[in-house]
């Protein structure tokens, strides 16, 4: 580990500025699905979903290239870039969901959605599940009922918990989980109705990534949506982990169950690493969001941005990633499967696409969260060569998220060295 | 005017993005300070400072080609590029301010400086002026207070008036404007004391350019800042603007008045366009802050826009920008001072280094606003191929902020064309 760089580190960011694994990585160099230390060493990554096309994608640097070296302006000129990204990004959704605001970050599209759906309904009250992340300014920080200070206060935040079908909550049964989790979310309506707040909207990652990837009884998110429409409020889909085809078969994850949301926000492999994030949603929701309020954003929706933009699309599209998410997706799930059959720590295997959350528990009977071995199969991990993460309430849940151009021997990779991690525990 | 592409536009970003001028510019192409229409026309670009070394800076974009070729991730690794930049970025700043925090947009770097200095205080009243404009998040629209939906409900932030020079307010004298200034915001603090809510900080732009480039009068800041100081607040300058020396002498717009800030934010010129900014601020609130609540963005701080950050100093080092914004920041203001001995409706010119405001005023001793003249002087210069823009609690001050590599020769085209389009007023 470069020790001088990271006291250097910690002497201009401070020493909360999050880093990963036990020993850091200093990591100088990506192409596709590796990326290199500053010794040369590689590691495979299978955590990232940024460089969503793989890292350094050769069509995406060239396209930030030529249009950095022709213009770059804020969006109060006319620009072909961002006319014809948005038309080609809208088009990708159902029909009701036609316009867009571009942002840089996902946390500035949950802003706008937020700003938005209050603005619309005229009330405050915003539900989400209990191990919520959407971001990092206030507004969106008191969202995150799980960690985030500003959580811990608000009024007009309610979560709850997180629709897993594998944890059966106290109280519920398997044959009616969806009414169960939809009864929660029933309850936060009526609360916020007490409180004179009003419902604004129910805000959630359709495939609950940071809960642990958990799968959602079916028919919850419909039951859910329903309660809250009824009730005045808007669906808003964060799609910042689950968008892009990362779930397969569907370019949004939200299209998994069916229900059509009135906003969407999108981030993080909309660039491929280039700051390029916003929000979709319908019509009438933007062109009253504009007459109540001006929204201007410096960078968002740039010409450089909107290049890189289509040419992450251009990639999906050209090398047909959203199959190869379903392929190697099944291909890897299958695998995890047997893993699980060697291993009784893994108490449940969860995927959609190229999306991946394997549970430690330490019993599979009482499902006691396996949270410290989980730490260790991440560094192991990482110290043989494969970077992923975990997540979920209990941090127990190990979360892989490859690029879409990961393939059949990169699979291998990931599920051997998982393997030899897990028989070393 | 590209009628089809401005319909095209409606259709997905809706009607209210806004736009500038009567007719719409599409621009495609720019280099140093010039832009060029679709049709190959080209304009003088004197309001942007976001192309801030100017457009398409050779250096700027081979350091974008070339990280972004090699590799991009977020900050949860090592990597020189982040510490070497942030290292020589708070050089430039007072001892004091020897920490920062990456974000993307200058809104994301205000809301981290409220979410700190709430943090710090214990308190929740933020002060500004009442024509301020600080970003498009829920909690920076509250600062807004001149035309932001936010700012007209939220209890926890209150304006004074912009401390101008020009327009002696009534009660005020003109040899006492300093302490009147300073009284307004002393009443603010005692506001926010009796609302039980105790100021957390006063947040400016120092040149005060939304205020349509005030000159405070002198002592005001210093003033000011005692004040807030004394009940506990903090001083936020925001440089997203002012800073990265385009008011000439000093890299920062506060250090005119001498009144060093707790917390500093950047944005704007940071990366000459690739979404950039951040937070500069004492060690001790960036720790403190970091200890209270998990702090990360995906995307600020990675490899490339660190890359982008170096070269805009390169190059401001480099090319003695500084200094040219002295020198020709002077020229402009004497020949600015000769047109207003010409033209009656220039009630006052003000300037520091390359940002200037030039305020019409229909009559020289009520000095009431001329903003529909300024309306159509802004659209008339841009018709003779010059791109300037108006601002100002009455939108009546012409704002003029080129690139900072803008030359004698630039400057002559200038005002050539300012004096012909007063001259037809």
């Amino acid at each position: 580990m470069n020790k001088q760089l990271l006291m250097r580190r910690y002497e201009v960011l401070g020493k909360s500025a999050p880093l990963f694994y036990d020993e850091p990585l200093e990591l100088v160099r990506g192409e596709g699905v590796w990326v290199y230390d500053a010794s040369g060493r590689r590691f495979l990554d299978t955590y990232n979903n940024v460089p969503h096309v793989g890292h350094c994608h050769p069509h995406v640097v060239a396209a930030l290239t030529a249009q950095a070296s022709t213009f770059n302006s804020h969006t109060r000129y006319l620009h072909e870039n961002i006319v014809g990204y948005v038309e080609r990004l809208t088009a990708k959704f159902a029909d009701s969901l036609s316009m867009a605001m571009l942002t840089c970050t996902g946390s500035e599209a949950n802003e706008l959605a937020l700003r938005m759906a209050r603005q619309h309904t005229g009330a405050q009250g915003i539900i989400v599940t209990s191990c919520a992340y959407h971001g990092n300014t206030e507004a969106v920080a008191e969202l995150g009922t799980a960690f985030m200070p500003e959580a811990r206060t608000t009024q007009r935040v309610l979560a709850f918990p997180p629709p897993c079908s594998y944890r059966i909550p106290v109280g519920a049964s398997a044959d009616s989980l969806a009414d169960f989790y939809a009864a929660e979310v029933a309850k936060a309506v009526a609360t916020f109705s007490q409180r004179g707040l009003g419902v604004a909207g129910i805000l959630i990652c359709p495939e609950f990534a940071n809960e642990g990837l958990v799968m959602e009884p079916p028919g919850f998110i419909e039951k859910a949506v329903d309660c809250v429409r009824a009730a005045g409020g808007l669906y808003i889909a964060d799609e910042v982990q689950g968008g892009f085809g990362r779930t397969g078969e569907h370019w949004w994850s939200h299209q998994h169950a069916g229900v059509i949301p009135d906003i969407v926000t999108l981030g993080k492999p909309m660039g491929n690493g280039h700051p390029l994030a916003g929000v979709v949603a319908r019509a009438d929701l933007i062109e009253a969001f504009g007459d109540w309020g001006m929204y201007f954003n410096t960078f968002a929706g740039n010409p450089v941005s909107c290049a890189v933009g289509n040419a992450v699309l251009d990639v999906l599209e050209q090398e047909d990633l959203l199959s190869n998410a379903v392929t190697v997706g099944h291909y890897i799930a299958e695998r995890l499967d047997a893993l699980q059959a060697k291993y009784s720590i893994i108490g449940d295997v969860r995927h959609k696409g190229l999306f991946f959350g394997v549970e430690l528990v330490s019993d599979q009977d009482s499902k006691q969260p396996a949270s410290v071995s989980a730490m260790r199969v991440v560094n192991e991990m990482c110290r043989k060569g494969v970077l992923i993460s975990r997540i979920g309430l209990h941090d127990n849940v190990l979360k892989m998220r490859p690029p879409m151009s990961f393939t059949h021997e990169h699979a291998d990779i990931l599920l051997e060295t998982l393997d030899h991690c897990l028989a070393d525990l």
